[in-house]
């Protein structure tokens, strides 16, 4: 059960304030939701995101479902004891993007993206069928089945606050004949997970439609029919900013402005801005944690490469106005010196301090929109 | 400056109650002394070791001389942030354990050990005489050369509490007849660490002499008879039981009880208890964290593995007597998960939670000797 209040709408842009009410708490938006993939924001503990300003985290039901297992993990709320907030995607993306190598029959190619495709190593074979899709686990290769009703009773078990329909990815390459097929599917397995549902738990339909205009627009239509709590923008959103904003321009206008709206999988820093003026209340991002495994702070001045020794002799703080554990625990040359060492603490340190500077920004943003000015 | 209290000396063996006083804080005796290699208990920040009981660190001359260098790190209570006690070791088996491979003359092998010698990826070539050791940087291959006066300047770059003297560790397949003359060298150059040091830095002189009772006795009386703080007992202590306890009865009563002696490199969780009863007040090791990365958590009833499936099930704390944060925030099956996803987080929390579990088991003990039951 969520509740959904929109508190203001910015007169310059779609942009909004609200907030958000779940069984776990509130969420202030629009927000940065980071990414727990295997009920674990990558390096930190539970207590520890709390410390960061995350309000909500979003869990992977395609990894949670391999491992352990739905039925294992549980509440996930109580296995990873995390008491707020907290979403599954349908692991659609994940099923499909098995598929997205050059074996795969979706067409012909569309675009230059073959090569960056070509150069995944992901399985190649999925069989999608009008049910559903058969794929091999990229853990031990065992076959399995996964539609709208695997994805819903999976996401049930695992007992988030927000769980998403299950729809069909397609990948860069797919032709616009291909993409229109899909959408069909998509919209079909929309009403088959609205009508599986049994719990509580709100459900969110997802907008797909790739970077067509018309496709985007009839797909947000027709999930806007149907009763769900909220919508989730799906698929290609495009590698240039302005394709991204063509496609919100395409949807969000469709959509119940009553409901909650999340962004599947974008959120660059300097995204964020652009996709809230857009009409965005929710993104999930990996930006902040995957950028800090590679050795890169986020700061108010653009990015700190910790790995290069400049920083040995660099006794700030990584940003002098952050006010997170870390700025005020540690400075450059240490966690240089971590990076470079190649200890792990180092990765959390980073991490903590990234999520947080996200989260601050994001805060910046809703403040923007509260004062106008965007 | 350090100051030393003895207690209270047990009645039925060497052990005593004792309380340290260092620029930095107190540490109660017997204690365990956790290793922060590179200015870093491995997972862990330093926060985050404050919350482990643990009183006291030891980082590493050497791996700090390499990276960062010691002029960069600089005083590492500032550098890593830990405002409690911290000794550094002299850097002298780290040096001469590069050149334990079986290319490196040492005489005659003297034991069954050069198995395990020769499976070791070690550079073996260093080059020892009279005034310090040659060697080459495992880490680039640059030549380096480290005696007595380089490490004690180094460890007084690095700023610790509690600093060691550079002494020869000799390999385990040395003979007696090799092992004899390198104690002349460790006792020479352990007269220069007094000359040179200008800090005030607690220097604490290092007993060898392998498994020699004789070479061990003569070894106590000699760094003894010299104006240290404290000592450290070194070296080959023998992977049996009955070894080091016979190597203490040599040691132990050769030193003036009115300093703190310091046991270097062991403490599995089963040797603690005797060689605390053997007359140790302080001692490193690195099991706690070592095995927290392989998956292992130390609990009353032994140790718990937590790659093993069976744990997914399990929903007990990892110890129900355990009150470290990892035991009242997290369930064994989540922590298996963690650990079976190779998740950095679970990691974390097992370090956490053997350190803290360890310094318990060590608290323990300092109960048992003031309640007269060992």
């Amino acid at each position: 059960m969520i509740e959904f209040k929109v508190l203001k709408n910015s007169q310059k842009s779609q942009a909004r304030l609200g907030l958000l009410k779940t069984d776990h708490g509130l969420v202030k938006t629009p927000s940065l939701v980071p990414v727990a993939t295997q009920a674990c924001v990558k390096t930190l503990d539970s207590q520890e995101i709390e410390k960061t300003k995350s309000q909500i985290l979003i869990s992977n039901t395609f990894h949670l479902f391999l491992k352990p297992g739905d039925e294992l993990a549980g509440d996930i709320h109580e296995f990873m004891n995390w008491s707020r907030p907290l979403m599954t995607d349908s692991g659609g993306f994940q099923v499909f993007s098995l598929g997205f190598g050059k074996d795969f029959n979706f067409g012909k190619v569309s675009s230059e993206k073959l090569s960056i495709i070509e150069k995944s190593n992901q399985p190649k074979s999925i069989k999608i069928t009008d049910k559903g899709v058969w794929f091999f686990s990229p853990l031990d290769g065992k076959k399995f089945f996964m539609g709208p009703e695997e994805s819903i009773r999976i996401q049930e078990n695992l007992g988030a606050d927000i769980i998403f329909a299950f729809d069909e990815c397609t990948p860069p390459r797919a032709t616009k004949e291909y993409i229109k097929k899909s959408l069909e599917r998509t919209h079909e397995w929309a009403k088959i997970c609205l009508k599986v549902k049994k719990s509580d738990q709100a459900l969110f339909g997802i907008v797909q439609g790739s970077c067509y205009p018309n496709l985007r627009k009839k797909s947000a239509s027709f999930i806007n029919s149907l009763e769900f709590d909220g919508f989730g923008i799906g698929g290609d959103l495009g590698e240039k900013k302005s394709i991204t904003k063509n496609i919100l321009k395409n949807t969000i206008p469709y959509l119940d402005p009553s409901k909650p709206r999340h962004l599947l999988g974008i959120g660059k820093l300097d995204d964020m801005e652009n996709i809230i003026k857009g009409g965005v209340d929710l993104f999930d991002c990996t930006v902040p944690t995957h950028y800090a495994r590679t050795g890169t702070a986020f700061v108010n001045k653009g990015k700190l490469d910790l790995k290069k020794t400049k920083f040995l002799k660099d006794k700030k703080p990584l940003d002098k106005s952050c006010s997170c554990y870390v700025c005020q625990n540690y400075k450059r040359n240490y966690l240089c010196h971590l990076t470079r060492a190649k200890e792990i603490t180092g990765l959390k340190l980073l991490s903590f301090h990234n999520l947080y500077f996200f989260n601050t920004f994001v805060e910046r943003i809703r403040e923007k929109i509260e004062n106008n000015l965007i």
